[in-house]
């Protein structure tokens, strides 16, 4: 995968079972996939490889009860993508978790944004 | 590394600029020098290489302003070292900042384990 410019800020990784994580990147996909129509498309726009997307969606697809993204028949590349209502749900709770663990460490993270090299000493 | 047997929960990778971020591993280590009273046992309690953890530590002393670790005098290896305030303080705001995570992303979290294969389905 390209190297991604990251944003301060947690990156949340949320272990569902002991062997099945989302991630950022998981999640950058299926929205990705609902913005393209595309497992192609929505892994090359985040520097990754068709193999590599079709991994992952295959492994989202095997560990939840359903499917999270529904191919058009025949499966052949290019042949379009989409989120089931499954996968909206995950993209839409990943979204969420990660909008509130957001919130929820803010304070600290101030306060050792304050500690690092270089930035400007506000409350010691 | 060692392969860690992952529990289920958030794993929380904290970004305080660009290029520098606290993670679990980084805050493992930090605890186990605390506990062991040295930067190599604390890195082999996670599996993890000597020069490994000499990097981890190094490259949090020169991130944030005042160093998080302390070697004792001479630096040679087994001469000891310790958390400096900064360095507790890292420690405990990154479990602070977890254990606020954790609980912020609860209810998601509970939803989705309800929907992957074989778990039982609760309120669908």
């Amino acid at each position: 995968m390209a190297r991604r410019k990251h944003t301060v800020g947690p990156r949340l990784r949320i272990f569902l079972d002991p062997e099945f994580a989302i991630g950022p990147g998981k999640a950058d996909l299926l929205d990705g996939i609902r913005e393209t129509g595309s497992i192609a498309a929505a892994g090359r726009r985040m520097g990754m490889s068709y193999k590599r997307a079709w991994y992952l969606v295959d492994a989202m697809n095997q560990h939840f009860r359903e499917p999270v993204v529904e191919t058009a028949k025949g499966g052949r590349a290019g042949g379009g993508a989409m989120l089931t209502p499954l996968g909206e749900e995950v993209l839409m709770r990943y979204s969420n978790m990660a909008r509130l663990a957001r919130k929820a460490i803010e304070p600290d993270l101030k306060q050792l944004m304050n500690k690092l090299a270089g930035e400007p000493e506000n409350s010691g």
